[in-house]
């Protein structure tokens, strides 16, 4: 397997097109003290691409759309990105897409370690940022370092709710399970006993992002009432 | 439900920012001439968020790494899509990376209807072509016109392998499932009696897009030969 350390160097290019002699620097492969040839770039990219395959192994509270069976967090991932890349109209700013669907596809990684903890889960959600800051320590230094730091930082700009970006993309990982429950007789809201008042409270931050988003899902909650599936 | 479709209009931006009163007028329900209300753009974008849930109940013969189970295309888009935003620098040519992340998001869209075809499968590669356009033809139909515009021709980008983007992008196609052969004793090779010829002729493409991922990828090929997993 040795032979993996030692991959010819090409035009390495970042993403502006400029050849990145950094880059190609770290894509050489050393050796370690004890004659032990140290893992390059590629190396450790790829052990982060295996990992991350666990996401899909990861279950949520969700039921898919047809009822079959919970959603997993890998699936989440790509149906929030496609919700971010679809209702981007609906942000009150300009925002930088690309960097919105980053963060829905980076979004959920911890939960590899730290599990999926219910929105509406009180003691869950007790630790769950001490939880997910270990994991996010071990998962993301599997990474090359300045890459690591990027899609960490990424993370924690997901997490703080701060720039308009992550409050979109916020906005929208409410409105995808939301949707799901709304279209699956609340099916998720009946087995875990949330009610009515829980779902706003939650919910009710889709306007920091998408108030258009909001407006209409808040009649959707009002029609799972009128239907019986939410007691008001 | 007729409540869903008087959703008010909010400042509305397109990806630059500027307010887009075209985008307004669309999103005004108006009447059709039964006098049920026409579902506005919302709420064609909605069914299309819904409808695409389908995709992750399509299973394709890649396994995880674990082994548990078989993959659906989904989680592989997520996958995928990370898998672009990672390796970019392997592109030999500078790419337009938000462009990538929404093909690999959109790029097996169609299997809804037209089901994942197996790369090695002769027989129903014969007309997968053809059920795929029809696919497209539904599926992208249900969003506002020109965004099902939008997303077909990232689909249809992704598929003749003609740019930059596309040709990265489908080089990560491969290498992701090849990945996940590799790391699971070739397990779908073995299964589906796939033969060391047709995992060099369709994989080697890779190096169209990221030649040093090719190489990286070929060690990895012969490596399962070696182990005995593969039939050179």
């Amino acid at each position: 397997m040795a032979d993996r350390y030692r991959i010819p160097i090409v035009a390495i290019m970042n993403e502006s097109g400029k050849a990145c002699s950094d880059l190609q620097a770290l894509h050489t492969g050393s050796m370690a003290s004890d004659n032990q040839p140290m893992p390059n770039r590629l190396d450790q990219q790829i052990a982060f691409i295996l990992e991350i395959d666990r996401l899909k192994t990861i279950l949520r509270r969700t039921l898919l759309t047809d009822r079959s069976r919970l959603e997993n967090s890998a699936e989440h991932s790509w149906h929030l990105a496609m919700c971010a890349m679809l209702l981007v109209e609906y942000s009150p700013c300009a925002i930088d897409v690309a960097r919105v669907l980053k963060m829905a596809l980076v979004h959920d990684v911890v939960e590899i370690d730290a599990g999926d903890t219910f929105c509406y889960d009180v003691k869950g959600n007790l630790d769950k940022a001490e939880r997910e800051q270990r994991a996010a320590d071990r998962i993301f230094s599997l990474l090359p370092v300045e890459q690591g730091a990027e899609l960490r930082a990424l993370w924690e700009e997901f997490d703080a709710r701060e720039t308009p970006e992550s409050r979109y993309a916020n906005a929208l990982d409410r409105l995808q399970p939301l949707l799901h429950n709304c279209h699956t007789q609340g099916a998720a809201w009946r087995k875990h006993g949330v009610t009515y008042a829980q779902i706003i409270e939650r919910n009710r931050h889709i306007a920091d992002g998408a108030p258009a988003l909001w407006t209409y899902m808040k009649d959707l909650i009002d029609d799972a009432v009128s239907q019986g599936w939410l007691q008001k």
